[in-house]
């Protein structure tokens, strides 16, 4: 399911926040796939403006179905987080008009929830929305070691039960993160991010609250079960292996081919630099009793 | 089960970090319960002095139980968390080197198992260990509506999700409290502590990443299912209302009969002056099949 998917025609990228929507865009590039940014006031990094593009404001919706129709965009890669729109904030076109009772829709669930209703919203209006994994298959994180340092047994340890934890959570559409040293779980990523997470856990350290000497403990990402993992992946990147870095862990291990790395070499440079291991773990996205027992 | 306890002879009460100690002190000494504490040197508040008091260093186990054998303590209560020892900095005394192994084997695992084994280690020297609630039960959280303000139907769902997910987390021995608001799980407590958590949801809302108009949004709080309530009970006071009032939310849930509201009086009035509601929810320990289906 994660083979490269042939794009038609031009490329439409939604740009959200951060430096992903660049990376992607110039990864495209690189790959002789033309593009067409679509890029949100507030949100998106002035960045993208080196690559076509198309400014649009939060609500805008008629504009921006105009900007993929005028640049023959039918296949779509939603990349970089928004903040949910503050309705009070929003200038409606006549697009958007049209489109309330979806909008009003995202003001109630978790994040799965919303997201689904964003690609759906999109399917139903006959675009193809793809992971930017699936279009550019070189941006995800691969199986095995890709640092130089490699796992303890107890990291191992601590691995598995991150994993066990990310998968538990994922019923409850809670988090793609977290954090386990010497089996205890120390944090659980939910509402602020993983590198709000990791900075959690270096106050905890230094605080005396987590144990463990220095280099101790994993930083584990995965995707939740049922994730939209079409516009939603877990990401990883060199600000990561900082992060891991200073709250004191041993290293970071993701769910192979389900984890973007879009940076792949300053993040593997990152990695080696701050003597963490990097690793790509086996994930049956599938499996799903893991609460069974 | 949570019914009074009948304290033979002197009350030990081994006395953690925070205002918790000294407020069951005087409970105790209210109910004409007589006391000894014993206090951890750069844990325990200088407030309890003004009780009959022991001070240690971390690792004089010998003097600990000289302590609660000079003042005829059989019967114990073990109250306020304590920093996990760093044992760089332990003076080990006589009765500390023969409980080595034991001290040893508190480096490893979750909270819960760290709890358990001190239970433990107690019981099988002879002493009865009882949680804060046991023998002083008017300290626990009673069923129903103890503010003015009630939850409305969206509260009402949001305490619903919460309790579910305290309970799905509680297998991993994680957290005791959850945030929700419209649905969506905000903020999962690890390491951090309650207070940390709500603080963190007042930047997420401040920063726009949580959505929904201010006083939206619940605090729940539960035992973990397996949880050795003896010693680590959930805990709310006025600081979790002002820190919850603060984070934006409408109000605070907690499981009947299981959380510990040591200042009750002022726990309730810092709920009205911040126009929350807080409510007991039945709470049924032995539910432990939330996530079978």
């Amino acid at each position: 399911m994660r083979g490269t998917t042939q794009v038609e025609g031009t490329l439409g990228i939604i740009a959200g926040r951060g430096s992903l929507p660049s990376v992607i865009a110039r990864a495209a590039m690189a790959s002789e796939i033309p593009i067409h940014l679509v890029a949100i006031r507030g949100e998106t990094s002035e960045e993208i403006e080196c690559f076509p593009h198309t400014w649009i404001q939060w609500g805008e919706i008629g504009k921006l179905f105009s900007a993929l129709k005028d640049n023959t965009c039918t296949d779509l890669v939603i990349i970089g987080g928004v903040n949910r729109p503050d309705f009070d904030n929003v200038r409606l076109d006549l697009g958007a008009i049209k489109t309330l009772p979806f909008l009003l829709s995202l003001a109630k669930g978790g994040d799965d929830h919303v997201l689904s209703s964003v690609v759906r919203f999109f399917e139903e209006k006959g675009y193809h929305v793809h992971g930017a994994g699936q279009v550019l298959p070189e941006l995800l994180a691969d199986e095995g070691k890709l640092s130089t340092k490699a796992p303890s047994a107890e990291d191992k340890a601590d691995i598995a039960t991150g994993l066990e934890v990310v998968r538990a959570l994922g019923r409850h559409d809670i988090g793609q993160a977290v954090v386990v040293a010497k089996g205890r779980v120390l944090a659980v990523e939910a509402a602020e991010g993983t590198d709000a997470m990791l900075q959690r856990c270096a106050e905890l350290r230094k605080s005396g609250r987590a144990r463990g000497a220095h280099q101790t403990g994993v930083l584990v990402k995965a995707p939740k079960p049922g994730q939209e993992e079409r516009i939603d992946m877990p990401t990883i990147g060199p600000e990561t292996m900082r992060r891991a870095a200073a709250a004191g862990l041993a290293g970071v291990a993701v769910a192979a081919g389900q984890v973007l790395m879009a940076e792949r070499g300053e993040t593997i440079a990152a990695a080696k630099a701050n003597k963490l291991f990097l690793v790509g773990e086996r994930w049956d996205a599938d499996v799903d009793d893991a609460l069974g027992e």
